[in-house]
């Protein structure tokens, strides 16, 4: 056990050394290794359109209708069943994506790179369309505002989001996670006060970049009507950490939690790029008005990458009161290898939020970690559900733990 | 004993129906009552140049460089000792200003209405020059750079945040002000939440009504290195709310709680306009590189009035660790009369702030409330020394108890 346990310190050693910043904007295409026009990247571990959830399937045909790959749905279903489009996950591709996770080629995204190794990091703009409902492609909705906004996103926005982000120079995001947590956010699924940090990192820049006041108005009112805007570059932030952890021999710290609408996979440090998959809860929670849980699709999106490193569940959960979010934190603090310097629980007098999820405890102790997530329609073309918590399943971390002990034996 | 009982009851449910909302911003002149010209409005109970300290005396020097009533140091300093100039409290205006709190007749004011009353109170506009010093008029500095700056709020800062109070309608107050407690905020010298809220409520109004790019940077960025940008209206929120409990018959409620860098005066409910006072303490705490507590003035400003209603210290003292500041907010629970419906302490799993002490109970149980607050230099015309903490002295509460006692043997 002294090999695993000296890998696991490296693991977290090298987290703890990992440095990102936000340094610009750029197309999926051009930075993305080996992005290609025909590739749709979506959350989670692989998936099939056959084994497709509809939220992930409709947000792939928003995807191609956004590309212009196809005219409607019937056609995008169609290349994607025969091969015409290839889907794989974000996470292959050192990227991320909040809920269905689609990332096409022509889309831009942050860049976060890790300052100690230089090594790039990726995800998408929030696609938010600052209604309140979620009815963005990121849901599953490829409704022509859904759509008209990717491109609004494209034309507009991006551009100016790369100008001030350039203007502040590198943004680190870490202090504003950090100030976040201790502000009463989770950092995942309420960024009341990450949001406004992040977006007066921007302001500067975009004071200076946006000429038109009209443009000026909606891209302000959509960052502050959105409400987790934040969540794409905190998200890859998170990612930039956990991947300078991954690939230690003999680590089991757990480095990716992500689903896919069907499926929760991880992937484990000493285990390579290897996915461990088990079938993906139902988050329970608040649902939007009309709903029941029979609504509600199995839990989706890369967004788990925030409790894989501390944040969201892990910090504070939404499951019940604030001490029951307390306990659950808590009781982590049980499978998990180290406590952060970076991310402190106000609810803890400021104790380092647990990181480092370590498989060969979550199976010993049989204690999953925590997930806060949003919630999409169980239908293609809904909005929202609402906002939930789950657990993964434990068989992923069981047959992790298999493939670990083969190598360690 | 009945009969107080039944009025201090009276006084808190006038308070709780209180119900403030910013309307809009007005000269002085035209708005507070019995402004004129060659009245001096400032901090804390009634004061004489000569009683006056160095910091108050450079602030009410600067406002009479701003009204062009005096033209350098010496002319003002002798006009108010010739009683060309008046000097009188704030809050005998209805009215309430931070640290020295001058407020002139040509200055533009913040107005809030009590919707269920109609009574209007003031603050004037935050004169923080965003250069993280303290640089300004209100901390008793009458450079040029101060000077300017008001002016500089009179030709554009005040138009604007007119227009863009306007085009929000009324702004409600203490729903931001109830969340940024819970974000960690103590509202009187903390503010990370509460100024970006507020300036959030302002920003399309803002974006509207100012059409120069420069003007608009300006203003946001003076906004976001203020701070304490919302404290001049959250002060007047709490001025209005405290003025609704004022003058209910033998009720012992503290109404006022205010210092003019000298002496450390209160106000309670069925004593009428009288003010008790007593030697202001010097705060202690943070202080400016290179000073020293010596270089610290007495306690000054109208702020208190946050602690008067449950805020600042009595929300969140700064005058230890956060178990400290909870101990202090749990013991001023017995010298308070009520618990607050609109301000909840986190740390207290969200119980209702301690509202309305209880000159009685103050003296009774020998417990002082607790004031967090901006510190001053002595020395006029040197910008902030600091943040602080410290206690109104007993003497105030003894002196009203016993003005009490007489009117109700």
């Amino acid at each position: 056990m002294d090999v695993i346990r000296q890998a696991n310190a490296e693991a977290i050693k090298r987290m703890k050394q990992a440095n990102p910043t936000l340094v610009g904007i750029g197309k999926a295409k051009e930075h993305i290794p080996e992005m290609r026009e025909n590739l749709i990247l979506h959350a989670g571990p692989p998936i099939t359109w056959a084994r497709a959830s509809g939220p992930l399937k409709g947000a792939i045909i928003g995807g191609l209708l956004f590309e212009g790959l196809a005219k409607n749905e019937e056609e995008a279903a169609r290349m994607v069943i025969d091969g015409e489009v290839d889907l794989e996950p974000c996470h292959d591709h050192r990227a991320v994506g909040p809920m269905a996770g689609i990332i096409t080629s022509s889309m831009s995204v942050y860049i976060v790179e890790d300052q100690s190794s230089g090594q790039r990091v990726y995800s998408n703009i929030s696609d938010d369309l600052g209604d309140f409902l979620g009815s963005s492609v990121r849901f599953g909705v490829f409704e022509k505002p859904a759509i008209d906004h990717l491109h609004w996103i494209e034309s507009t926005l991006a551009p100016l989001l790369g100008q001030a982000i350039e203007e502040a120079g590198h943004i680190d995001l870490l202090p504003i996670i950090g100030r976040s947590l201790l502000m009463g956010d989770d950092c995942h699924v309420t960024m009341d006060a990450a949001t406004p940090l992040f977006l007066r990192t921007l302001m500067p820049g975009l004071l200076k970049a946006c000429g038109d006041r009209e443009t000026l108005t909606k891209i302000i009112n959509l960052i502050y009507n959105d409400g987790l805007f934040a969540l794409n570059p905190i998200m890859a932030t998170c990612k930039a950490i956990t991947l300078a952890g991954n690939n230690v021999n003999h680590s089991s710290i757990v480095t990716v939690m992500a689903r896919n609408g069907t499926e929760f996979g991880i992937k484990v440090s000493g285990l390579g790029d290897q996915w461990f998959t088990g079938l993906a809860e139902i988050g329970r929670g608040q649902l939007m008005p009309g709903l029941s849980p029979s609504d509600v699709n199995r839990d989706m999106g890369d967004s788990a990458i925030t409790e894989t490193l501390g944040l969201g569940g892990t910090a504070r959960s939404i499951s019940g009161s604030r001490q029951d979010a307390t306990n659950i934190t808590l009781q982590l603090y049980g499978i998990t290898e180290a406590e952060s310097d970076a991310f402190e629980i106000p609810a803890l007098d400021g104790r380092g939020s647990p990181m480092g999820f370590d498989i060969l405890k979550i199976v010993e102790k049989n204690i999953r970690p925590a997930v806060n997530s949003g919630l999409a329609h169980k239908h293609m073309n809904h909005p929202s559900a609402g906002v939930g918590f789950l657990h993964p399943p434990m068989e992923a971390f069981v047959d992790a733990a298999i493939g670990f002990g083969d190598l360690e034996i």
